[in-house]
């Protein structure tokens, strides 16, 4: 039985990470870490977890949990894992870290687009993406997993073969995708109020949200060379989901664009053997309520002969394949069970 | 493997049963019916079982589906199961009815609320109603579960305890209930439409819905006598869950009320060891959020010492412990498995 | 053109007022009171204003104010109004008070429920109780008016005819009513954040809902003794309304219950002639989808003659008839505009 | 006072057009055409305008309505206009069609983006596109008034002046739009139900939706040349509200992006004193909420420099300014009448 220790574990996506295992067949959760909720039971703040979890929530001394655990899973804001991790605690435990710090190679461009300085530069190299279906052979070796942000996940599998394949000219990219209201988090804001969202879409982060540089990099390898796009998110009224429509001129091969099949063959290729990912029928476009509470990725696709414009699009629920199901997979993955161990979730409609 | 079959198969109820069959260990559904949707494949009705279930729709024949099944769940409007079901069938499968046909003893009172003539009278006598915390002896014998209705399982659980030890004068009781708009079915009609049903919330059925009856029967059972009640149902802007909101006065002894204690100890008398049934902390009440996806019934109460009533709170899915759920729980009792076998299900939250 | 301060103008409420009486042809808002947002353009933190209000956000000093208007709107938390309100200030101005500051006249129901010291007991006695349409005549007359609440105006105002008249028995009044979430204001709780409130519904304040003494003290006026009521209020996902589902015993004449028409003409005795008061046809039920943004209360009731009780119904939109808009109602009749100015809003759906 | 008849009264635009009248000064309705509900209270289907409109749904016979009113608003499926119109009809009244009928003026485009045999081609030429701050002075002088869709209003709105300017190439245009669901009408179709649109959002119409060839056309003219674009329109779970993303490649001058300033130069030109056009100030976005239940178009933009793209994005609420406040605002020109008479709405929030 893998040990697990959840720091964050009172946010959304570290309760989501306490579901999943809960029905994990190989790990629980034995430390449930909460700063702001220290010595309360974790049940009174999260009600669904009532005679189902005993547990108190505890401090996020990560050396003590070191100790105690086999995984440590960072859902924590930006800075706190990069303040903690040293080599004597990466040398007990594998960290997967839901945090921003470790998925950018290039200290710089992390300090630039998040503002803090970080903390532990030393272990970005030999930090793993953790995008299991694209890096599963690193992730294995992985001592310290970044697990991909939840817009950057959906943006990049939606549109990474055809970069990868040539398909498309990635810098003609633009993302444009929206999420529901949990990607916020939990802290009380106005913002986030019910009234203020309910009833209610808006960009945000428009030209400058901190997912950009993440999926350029990532998008970056598969094109072999940098690329710059625009991504801008949406907020929409609904608790989970996160829906990626993405527009990039195809390339044209003897003056033709690529066929459907053309552009079919190249998803397949990478996908086909993909069980979390769902390349849908022809015509048929990824809606986020058929993903919902589970792992899957929807994608489709459709070529527009009269722009030369493909339009690709992804669905995922940002809780889990955003976050906590992606999470549970990089574990799987770091102790060789079967990727989709405790995974095997039927979305819940309606 | 018990093989299963669904006649309403892509009804909510009907797919809420699917979903929960697919993680069954010991149940598999092998027949799909759908009258509307006959040779269609099953995931292009509901996205969400893209790629986890192949079959196609098929037709409601119920002496076919009785040759291929264990066992057949009608997810259907009321009138479709009596109509089809007789003892050459009933000697070869068990029948889950999730329709109110074998719901009440009284023929009449069934044609009175229901406004239709009832077509197999003959089996009223012998079919269970199937609330398994309530009757499980009798269900594990039976040919024909009567399934619950949603609203009738909330109300009476909440209840039961508190009539059945005679804590409460049951002819006081009002049920003030509420549902997600997933209670009212997939038929297209404008009144469910998203716009009419979103930011609004309404009381229908007042002094007449049907699930009134079924109340009565139930708790007149436990209170050893026949009783009226007030039962008013209201629409809430949400796809699941419902709450309902119990008054009743207390019955005095020695001209003093009963303390939260002796109450307490009435409900853990019937309820402790019930693995779906979960008596909130003292002051913590049912909210539908922490029972979302899954079988629980969360339940707490609260004396008003100024007006001598209680009022008794419950919250379930309606799609679950209100119907799919439970009725995967009957057929756990009548095949002999372990009652919670596939329905484990961790409420998702957010 | 009467001049309006509002303390309180970033509230819910008080953006409200700010929003009917941009419409109001005789008011106008010379004074937007927000102690959090001072010197703040309004329309900065209420969008919906842009290119309407150009002003600055003020601070709440009643004094200063009290020399620049002619009438005050204090949409402010329980305390303040009574905390700053003097003599020297009621010579000037007139209040409106939208806390339950000057609601109750026995300061220490006031003390017990609200838990807080009343700082100005001396103006409880002649501080009007705002409810239009049964005290119209006192609120003329006076200088501060206590605007009800947003519960106690539907829940009064859904049973008063049947009090005033003893068709129903006070001491089985229950009332069972939710609201949609604006009512909870803006303050930044996690219990309010989007995804705590969407796709769910819960009792709060069960038996000591603060409302409660304010809808037994009005109601107790009509029936002419003191009574005591079970007041349920539910939180609902959806911005605005407030439903109330009540129910009483009838009082049988000669053995027998009212008739619906004994009723309606009871209903009709006091509402025929009131403009926002709609008696729905017989069998529709008030939804608050049809009041939404109005000044109207849509009421209408049941009789179970299987019970013996009568369920009566009534819906308002809570910022509307529950806060702002029968706080300009009360203007209006405080300077003695038809009552109705500014206030033939209709409401607007979806 | 001009007498107004509403062809497709009981649809949502229909009904917001009753709405807005209701609360005009100079016009009124004096028909309520409805085919599905003749005879029945208008009142009774959309119970927000009980005791406010007595009158019954009358029929769709276009000949005697001419008679009777001076002006006729069909919000009717596309299509339906063009079978009834013809010259005596144009002779007497005025029409202001909120279908595509009118819309295109290359009536083979018409017929295979929309499927349908045009059924007045001879009055295409005549009809003008009535986006009022674009065509004021035509719509004036028009019998027939094609009012804009609620996509292409914000659409074009929101890109306009740069095309126009020559800032933006607009082979480059990419708008990618958001509407809530009344814009999918009040139709008994399973896809509007509450629960399959509740918590998901989806694309739809992807490169084919017919609001493509009516911004085409439109910005056309303001390119002064005949252009292709992509549009994606999603849907989200909201009642109202249209969001409109767009992208485009901004044309450099000497080698240099135009600068902000220079943008919005080119905005204040066209918009400066529309009143219902609203530039937000720099950084802050449209958000659907601030113009719910208004006239207005919020639009904001945002330069990219990394990727040479600008970002436009605009807002309104799409029953208002892109239905009915639109209609009511041609109607206004049409009349000779102030423009903004009967639309002085204040969004209204939350």
């Amino acid at each position: 039985m893998i040990k697990a220790g959840i720091i964050g574990a009172t946010g959304y996506a570290g309760a989501e990470i306490a579901r999943l295992l809960l029905a994990h067949p190989q790990a629980e959760v034995v430390w449930y870490g909460s700063r702001s909720y220290i010595d309360e039971k974790y049940s009174s703040i999260y009600g669904n977890f009532f005679k189902l979890v005993d547990a108190k929530c505890m401090d996020d001394n990560m050396e003590e949990l070191a100790d105690q655990v086999d995984v440590i899973f960072t859902a924590t804001p930006q800075g706190l894992c990069a303040s903690l991790v040293n080599e004597d605690i990466l040398n007990k435990v594998k960290i997967i870290d839901l945090s921003a710090d470790f998925r950018l190679k290039d200290v710089s461009v992390y300090e630039k687009w998040y503002k803090i300085e970080h903390k532990a530069p030393s272990y970005i190299e030999e930090a793993v993406y953790g995008l299991c279906e694209i890096n599963r052979k690193d992730i294995a070796k992985a001592r310290i997993v970044a697990n991909p942000g939840c817009y950057t996940t959906c943006s990049i599998l939606t549109a990474y073969p055809l970069v990868k394949e040539g398909l498309i000219d990635p810098d003609t990219l633009i993302v444009d995708a929206l999420s529901g209201v949990s990607g916020a988090g939990r802290g009380a804001k106005v913002a986030n109020l019910y009234c203020e969202v309910n009833e209610s879409a808006k960009p945000y982060g428009v030209a400058n949200h901190r997912h950009t540089p993440e999926i350029e990099e990532q998008l970056g390898y598969a094109a072999g060379k940098e690329i710059v796009i625009n991504f801008t998110p949406h907020l929409a009224p609904m608790n989970r989901g996160i829906l990626a429509t993405e527009y990039a001129s195809l390339i044209k091969k003897d003056d033709k664009l690529p066929t459907y099949e053309e552009v079919r063959v190249a998803y397949e290729k990478y996908y086909k053997n993909e069980t979390f990912i769902r390349l849908l029928d022809k015509d048929v476009y990824p809606e986020t309520r058929w993903v919902e509470g589970s792992n899957f990725v929807d994608i489709n696709f459709k070529i527009d002969e009269r722009t030369g414009r493909i339009i690709m699009m992804g669905a995922i629920d940002n809780l889990v394949k955003g976050a906590a199901g992606q999470a549970v997979q990089n574990m799987n993955i770091l102790f060789g069970l079967s990727e989709d161990m405790g995974l095997k979730l039927v979305p819940a409609f309606p």
